[in-house]
């Protein structure tokens, strides 16, 4: 007797997150591209002049780059590459849109660049090429050294792509406000009734939310919702939800394990919990979580988004957390899982240490 | 200028793994059960033989019983029982083949029977509804005394069901045997070559393959490869390559996270390891871990499947491990995220402890 | 031959710290205590009415209580407890000295009190008999049930000690002040120079100093040097030096080894460092620890002592830690080993959990 | 009124352990020498050689070589070192005994070396100096390059000391034996009675007492008792007791704090508990701890000491560890405080990492 629905043991996985086959792919060649460049930093002026020039003049690329970069004395002083820069297009952040105008991206300088570039775009996100130019990163795969092979590569569609999942956090906030009413002389005639306005911003992170006590000394006490229901209350100096490529990040130093960026799943883990036996928790992604303070908590909390626009969330306030529909499409100097395994390697000294027993042994190779 | 593919920026995560989706669905009524019972459990007797009644008289359904569970003399020697266990069908493990032959299975006693259960069906499993009685446990989401209402609901149908991903182990050994030639006398007149005879055998397993040192005192030094590439060396006293619903077993105990069985991924645990910024990692499902000696490992490892069937491995020896195509079935109580959360709440005494301060303050709620 | 100095081979350890050796010594009976109640708590109206008649009625002891503490109107407007109120010396925190006035302390209400009772005593402290009233705590082993009998014991003297070491913490700040000179009528004449002045303060703490990021979101990076040696630069949330008192406390939460009171050292703890291989540390008692901002720090750090007097440490400023030469003297329950190993098992759900198997077993006791 | 024991409030910390105090002290110039090499490390035998001609024709020491040093080939087989090792004197482990013959101890080649040289002493230590050769180790702080300026020193007594602790360890093993009665033709006459007989062994350990599971899938399940009470079972994959020197070895692999050797305590560590919230605890030298199985363990356990001697641990068998009186005198490179941060940071990566922030900002310095 066989009474079972047969659709149950099909081998789902395989082809669901198979990473090898996410690949960059170009409808029409890419005529435009953004360079981001970590400001003060004197070592990569040299690499990004000649970047520039090499998209502009080699590759017929339009670069955009933000106001403020060519700003920098040690560009705008710079004679022979103020030639070059009148070619560029200029934008400044927060005021200018460039969504829809670039076709990919090129960062200069360490993951910050990456979060940046992530920042510039709420909706969806061109490829992006990160170069670690001085300093070590888990999302920086590419070497200086050969940028222009490297990059002809990518123009021509020879590349592999790691789509990082971002999280869409909806932060609802109740502001209470004393409507008091005055007569023309400025005496309070009424206290009048307290009044509340909804305040609602959305952010995309790339990386993590960050829910803590901020500057008090108390222990943080936030409720955590998933899909609806109180999971747990979670008291300690705060919870940190991550995405994957957000685990190798803050939550990694909170104790979290290292996620793959392709696996679908949310993180979710407590800063020094008072509970010895709470551990990081990983949920399947797509789930919806929901941040409130406790009702007895006594102080406030402070939320920030890939530890940027920090904001005090108070009694009624919510955050509301799930993935985003607009992941970031990083280019893979290699694969997802070789590029992924490097990064580790490098960023944590995998291997690096001579090969040593703690326990040593009965026989003579003490 | 819109070069990019649009089919990156669907919202891929929602419906891919919407654990609401999965639920039981029966084709025709049921008519076989499978009843697993902890041995050697005195608290059991009575739960069980209720249990079978309902199940025989009032459901109708065939009921299957391993042999040596009614050969425990309180069993056997129980007459009023014993007209009943006529109408049941017995089997032997390892020697009679039950796969396709029953439509469900019940669990009574502990996370151990699941995977007991788990370990009879090494390619489809029926739907299995766990019973903890007497222990709690991450696996066991039912409770005993209102078992009559709750089975009646699954057998109507009426379950959401938590597909929990399996792993397949493949192990390659080489036994190299001398061949000795000897004479009548038993002289051995030459050395002989050595020969390899190559050996496989294949395992589904629910939590965990255990690699670890075995019985000695040296470090475990095993290599890591995932789809072909050599990973990382994995020196202390072992590693643990876990599904979800393993990474809440001995996982955890090494340092794991915690990862929702509907989370498609397979997670890797060093255990101890001498390198202290190897932390547990997360990689997406249907990758292909192998796992050998590493070269210069001075001793064996030993390797184990949800704890049973423990052997030696050596120099040229491998384990291959991905995901299973034959999950199992797992009947919740109430739906996969709060069973969850519920077991956990459980099984890590989550809420238990008296909310305390260990920031003392400024004011005087000291 | 033998050449050593015969006096490293003495067996040096049993009676340096015999826990069992500290036992209360009066050298005349005591005639006052000191009663430290938690306020906002109406659960322990009743018993601290109940035990300060108890100690002026039956004890004849002077009864030293904080004006605060009797200004609850629930206190108050008791009037049959207002008689006996009057017979009470009463104190202001930080205005009226009460050290060498008190022989001994009781605390009446989790672990806060006992911090707010070593804060009150910056020099030598009177023995502290705390009681948990309503929630469990690591410095609180009285029963009030029996306290009574309990009482008597220790005014006669029969009770073990525990001596609790404190942090000697000396803040050394340089406030750097414009000297401005202006004219009459306030115009600036001179920008005048830069001047400092330096201010120094000093705490003695139960538990911990910590000194963390405070409302940044940016990593904070100190300093940390050891008998004037740099030792290393702390980078991540923070630091927690502590005494074996607090290694139960924050520090454990934030990954510490759980130490007895007894071990003479000081325990160092990143908070979230961003060095994954940065463990906690533990140093003999006795050391001098000095920690201040890292030159390339981009943001100031914050410090609090025992939860308490939170500051902002700046560029130049330095914190000074050492083993102070005033103990807090515990009264023990039963004796320093079992209270500790009784307040753990307590606190931590030691042995609450039914055992279970996370590895289950080749034979049929699955 | 001042009822207190005036005795409490001295400042006890400070001179017990200053680290500053020990320092080597020769009664009378040292003339003999234990050479102790790792075996089967080709980049050993010329320092080696190099060393020993120093010693014996510069310095006129006498050379204690173990025997089977001496045997390797490529030692045996150099007839120009050959006219040389005919002025050492040679032993065998285990056969003879040279306590109380050598005055120094110098190690070439890692931690194993160390641990060596303290099992063959099991009462009073010499002083060792240790190389680290060919790799970083927290137990060898000298250089190779400056051995004779360094050997200088020492000889003349100028060099710092810490003494490393050992712990004394005690099994007490009840061996259950069948006396059985045969008569002359090896029949069977009666199945005789069960006896026992004990059997003690003494350990002194420089690292650690390891007791885990051995082969066994189970978990292991002891009983840890202090001083005589039972204060906790272990159920997991093991328990470590250790000294501070072991706490960077094993121990720390399986999640202890690094404790300073010259904090007087004892580190229990559990391996992977079972109870999330068992976090490994200090306790101050000179307590006792025994370690038995539990009444319930399923299974048998296995005990090792520094790694060597591995035995299996039955029902009724007992371990008892205390801290030894014979620690091993470690000669400091500078000193014990700058010493031990060294080899921290050189062996776990400190300060190599380029500083990075997780946390990125608001500013522009993304």
């Amino acid at each position: 007797s066989l009474g079972l629905c047969s659709l149950m043991f099909v081998c789902l996985f395989r082809h669901i997150q198979d990473p090898a086959s996410q690949r960059l792919t170009w409808n029409k060649p890419p005529t435009s591209v953004l360079v981001i460049k970590k400001i003060r930093d004197a070592s990569l002026l040299q690499p990004f002049k000649e970047l520039c020039v090499f998209l502009t003049e080699v590759k017929n690329l339009l670069v955009y780059v933000e106001k403020k970069v060519l700003e920098d004395p040690a560009i705008s002083g710079d004679e022979n590459f103020g030639a070059i820069t009148k070619k560029f297009c200029t934008f400044r952040e927060d005021l200018d849109d460039i969504s829809n105008r670039v076709d990919f991206i090129i960062c200069l300088g360490g993951d910050g660049t990456l979060l940046y570039a992530s920042s510039l775009f709420q909706e969806s996100v061109p490829p992006v090429m990160a170069f670690h130019l001085g300093s070590l990163g888990f999302l920086t795969p590419f070497k200086f050294d050969t940028y222009q092979s490297q990059l002809t590569q990518i123009i021509e569609g020879n590349a592999a792509i790691v789509l990082r999942s971002r999280l869409r956090v909806r932060v609802l906030k109740e502001n209470w406000e004393k409507k008091a009413r005055v007569d023309e002389k400025g005496i309070i005639l009424t206290n009048g009734d307290v009044e509340s306005s909804r305040k609602a911003m959305e952010y995309q992170v790339l990386n993590e939310v960050v829910v803590d006590r901020g500057p008090s000394s108390y222990l943080s006490n936030v409720d955590l919702f998933l899909d609806g229901h109180l999971i747990t209350t979670v008291q300690g100096d705060g919870v940190i939800v991550s995405t994957p490529t957000g685990s190798t990040a803050y939550a990694v130093a909170a104790g979290a394990s290292m996620i793959h960026p392709n696996v679908p799943a949310i993180m979710i883990t407590p800063i020094c919990p008072h509970s010895l036996s709470f551990r990081p928790i990983v949920v399947p992604a797509g789930v919806e979580l929901k941040i409130m303070l406790s009702r007895d908590a006594r102080n406030t909390a402070w939320v920030s988004f890939d530890g940027r626009k920090r904001q005090e969330i108070c009694h009624g306030d919510s955050i509301t957390i799930t993935t985003s529909c607009f992941p970031v499409p990083s280019i893979c100097f290699r694969d997802p899982v070789n590029d992924w395994f490097e990064s580790l390697a490098q960023c944590l000294h995998w291997n690096v240490r001579k090969k040593q027993n703690y326990l040593s042994s009965e026989d003579e190779d003490f």
